[in-house]
């Protein structure tokens, strides 16, 4: 919409195709967060999710958007799950007659390979598919059309990074550093109040789209109340990122201005400042909001995971600035010195590192 | 719908990108039609579409689709010109403040080029923008979710080539030729019943999909009633391309057997037979039906444009099967002899070759 188009937001695509590299073969860490939520959602669902019995002879439709959707597959199954869940519940309630046919709408930046995405649906799909291009900082549905918003990892990223950070005057400078653990609480702040900038935004984008009663699950990576920023184990493996591009300056294979003016446009909120957020908006009843462990089913982590992992989400923005022809030397690094931070990463298995969300339109 | 996942149409992408020779530049054929038609589409719209003020406060949607969308600029010039319609339209009613938004779903084969679709979405444009991957030979949307349907120079693909074309032991088997122009009558037949079988078709979906009241916009090539196949301009070109291939063929750089299993899957229709699909459907009321001659505002007819014209639209399925290796030798041969037809290709600017159609559904 022409009002939408003064807010471009930076994108930052997860890496498209199915190589060994790209995010569709590297994002088994979301994919546990996701289904490790899957009984919470069906539970909301049947409890909390108003149907009714459509009155014409013409199927009505049940409108579902993923958001920050990525290339798949880990949309695909939380699409199902939820079309699942929504269709016992229609025959719980003794509607199976009146089944309503479901569209999901494929959100992502304009940047995110939908080619892929398309290619990939699921040939036995019980959904009519369409893709929407754009950020969801902005309008991207008519008022009132959908029934049902989920989001799982895409919150976490900031529409931008904070301008006090690369500002040398600002107590906010971020020297030497990517990201706000062992940094200046000014840093954490700066961070801290343009994530609020964003989700109040989008929080009020999605009570225009959603229908009042309709659902919105967000899973995003989390941080426990009162935990200070530098204990969170996502932001540790941000912080060794920076210690390894630190690292490459030193050696002179980039320069140390050239870290200095990069920052991760990556936040880790806690359920106290989420719950405040949508407070503030006022139009959604808070279902559940919990800080969970995904980690805990999650087998492997290894060197190798946690690099791939992190190569799939991040390469795209790192080539951005620093060109692609680091990435290599970056990431074997990052695989060589994972045994420095391997120890603390394990120890923070069973510490809660996502948050889980359900709102309600009222 | 998995109902939808039987029919798997055969997909033809036209050529992707936007470098010389991809569709996005080599579509000014498909432009001048479209252009042409503009004034038309405005009448119909201020005179047969129904338009209502909205009584709630929310803003109302406005759905319109587009089928066989490719990757643009036209299809984004067609749905501003439709927009635009519908405003004015709101205006002389007097409902300018009951404005309602609207959603414009980009359709085409899951092959189709998104990725250039969605990065060349004009920035201001006044509408929701969404991408439905897909053959609109099965269902693509929600019971009437549309309230308008526009496809141009797409209908004349079929979903695939008649299987008797390649039966050795038919009447209908295309020996040394890629189209129905100069071949035995069987052959056309055989053409004849496929397009019906597939208009049929697509006009049950969309039956479905559109509102009461709603408007199929359809451009496609077009004969005039009663003329021959081989009479057609569109059809003479094909046949130009049929001749280059044999050529090769007899000079060894393909073989025969390649060329006889080889057949456009493009049809090129009469009012006559269009108004008879319509009626036998009986969802809809005929607006509009006549053949049009854009090729009058085609300023440059030369074999330059003719070439890239047709390579940008058939370069896909040609590669796909005599290999990617021939084709420039195909195209410089087709451009280097275009002299042999370019005379009868120029007599026949004036001679009407495109259907132009308006809908409702009643």
């Amino acid at each position: 919409m022409s009002n939408n188009t003064n807010i471009v937001p930076e994108s930052y695509p997860m890496n498209g195709g199915d190589g060994s590299n790209s995010y569709t073969k590297n994002s088994y860490f979301q994919r546990a967060g996701t289904n490790a939520m899957k009984a919470i959602i069906d539970d909301v669902i049947a409890e909390k999710l108003y149907v009714e019995k459509q009155i014409s002879s013409s199927k009505s439709t049940f409108r579902i958007a993923d958001l920050g959707c990525s290339v798949g597959p880990n949309t695909f199954i939380a699409m199902q799950n939820i079309i699942d869940a929504v269709q016992q519940k229609y025959q719980s309630q003794g509607f199976a007659s009146h089944m309503p046919e479901f569209q999901v709408f494929f959100n992502d930046h304009t940047s995110n390979d939908f080619n892929t995405l398309f290619a990939s649906l699921p040939p036995e799909r019980p959904y009519l598919a369409t893709g929407v291009p754009g950020s969801f900082h902005g309008q991207l549905f008519p008022d009132f059309s959908l029934d049902f918003v989920h989001s799982s990892y895409a919150l976490q990223w900031l529409s931008k990074v904070p301008e006090e950070l690369l500002n040398k005057n600002s107590a906010a400078w971020n020297k030497g550093r990517v990201h706000y653990e062992s940094a200046p609480d000014e840093v954490a702040q700066a961070y801290t109040d343009q994530f609020a900038k964003d989700i109040t935004i989008f929080l009020d984008g999605r009570a225009k789209e959603l229908v009042v009663g309709g659902l919105m699950v967000l899973i995003m990576p989390g941080i426990t109340n009162g935990i200070p920023h530098s204990c969170s184990a996502t932001g540790l493996m941000f912080d060794f990122l920076g210690h390894c591009l630190m690292d490459m300056a030193k050696e002179g294979l980039i320069s140390e201005v050239q870290v200095d003016s990069f920052n991760l446009p990556v936040y880790v909120a806690s359920p106290k400042e989420m719950t405040q957020l949508v407070e503030r908006n006022g139009c959604f009843s808070i279902e559940r909001m919990e800080i969970t462990q995904p980690w805990t089913r999650v087998d492997d982590l290894s060197g190798q995971t946690c690099t791939m992992h992190l190569r799939a989400g991040m390469e795209g923005i790192i080539s951005k600035h620093f060109g692609t022809e680091i990435i290599d030397e970056l990431f074997d690094r990052y695989y060589k010195k994972h045994g420095e931070f391997i120890g603390l990463l394990e120890s923070k298995r069973n510490e809660g590192n996502q948050l889980f969300i359900i709102l309600k339109r009222i």
